[in-house]
């Protein structure tokens, strides 16, 4: 796939000094990850489960349990309790039974140890010569600890919108993440296969990148791209990324 | 030199997850650090000054400005600002004249500079694998990510007072890291060379270990040790630090 827009405005990018991620989705494949943990438990237990389909119901209710949060209908409450809300629900109607607290609770950890996409790592470590690169997910802090200790992933910083008090895309997760490591907004780059995800963070002053990852929602469900101009840099993964801010 | 507490109570201590470390004088040796940055710039621009009280009085203005900030007679003001503050005054008092914006900032920035003591990377590069690592320092995120890229420090988490809007000693810096990295506070050790940063995180119920760090202030300077059983670990330095948690 070719990058659609090759050529970023490199004066306007000179300032940036630090790339914050996405991370579930741009950085790692949860589904896959999922569905593998998935596979590994039903070998331990002799359980029979669509393990696709679990992965997909639970990212599923992703949203929905942030939205409830960002609209003030329940107080802040982490990704990985969220995560865990969501997952009750689904072990009766995915008929997953007999599993001890223990169980539950490893498989709800089951996000703190998604595994990177191919390039993630090899490009992680090319752009950190240059830039200083964070996290700046909707992940509680110590998930993404978990996941880069346990995927090798070389962050400088793990920004997370625990830190503060609010989901993305509110504006205080964004300005938050330039305040302390920019200072100012340009000098920040947010990198995500979300087109909404960037279009918010352009919105408060950031620098975007968006990062095609075909995968994310299986092999039928291709991304949507930004629309033409939306981005400074469109990338096919993170090696090109690399390349084409010269890392 | 002993440690003075050489057994930890390994029971109490078997909770842990995450060691949270104070970084100035703790991990890097500010002091050698500052006085070389001045050797550097007086070399370069044939400047006579005594900077080894040139560094003592940066640091002697440091705690000062802080309680400005946590008294409320300032507002919220991140460490590289107090820094040069602090510099500002100073550079008349020692005579430093003839220093362009470039130059003062590129000074200020030196304590992003600062580098570890001898221990410090092989230390904790141990330590990591057993527990995640943070730093818990009143340094702001950015000077900590810049130091740690510097000086090879392998943090899983730079955490700061900037991201609580309060400088240590005030509480609600040790239970925001161990909201975030506990979430119980047993399950997290504050690690630092100064025994009141150590009561500090005490009373808020985290784990405690004390690290001796005899040249902190200089060879004539000898550190005050905490109190007899004021502290969970007493260790020389990191490396001890590691054997002692038996990683």
């Amino acid at each position: 796939m070719q990058a659609l827009n090759g050529k970023p405005d490199s004066a306007s990018l000179s300032s940036v000094r630090a790339l914050v991620f996405d991370v579930f989705g741009t950085v790692v494949d949860w589904r896959s990850s999922i569905v593998r943990e998935g596979q590994l438990l039903a070998s331990a237990k002799g359980l029979q489960v669509d393990w696709v389909k679990f992965a997909d119901a639970w990212r599923a209710g992703y949203r929905p349990a942030m939205q409830r949060v960002r609209s003030g209908a329940i107080a802040w409450t982490n990704i990985d309790a969220l995560h865990r809300s969501i997952l009750n629900d689904l072990l009766p109607q995915f008929e997953i039974r007999g599993l001890s607290e223990a169980e539950i609770d490893h498989l709800n950890r089951a996000w703190h140890r998604l595994l990177p996409w191919p390039d993630s790592v090899g490009g992680l470590n090319r752009l950190g010569t240059r830039y200083v690169l964070s996290t700046l997910s909707n992940g509680n802090v110590s998930l993404l600890v978990d996941m880069a200790k346990n995927a090798g992933l070389p962050w400088d910083c793990v920004l997370s919108a625990e830190l503060f008090g609010h989901y993305k895309p509110d504006p205080e997760v964004y300005l938050g993440a330039a305040r302390i490591l920019g200072p100012a907004p340009s000098q920040v780059m947010m990198v995500a296969a979300h087109a909404d995800d960037l279009a918010a963070a352009k919105k408060c002053g950031l620098r975007t990148a968006f990062v095609w990852r075909p995968l994310e929602f299986g092999p039928d469900h291709k991304p949507v791209p930004p629309a033409e101009g939306a981005v400074d840099i469109i990338a096919t993964d993170f090696l090109d990324l690399a390349s084409k801010l010269g890392a």
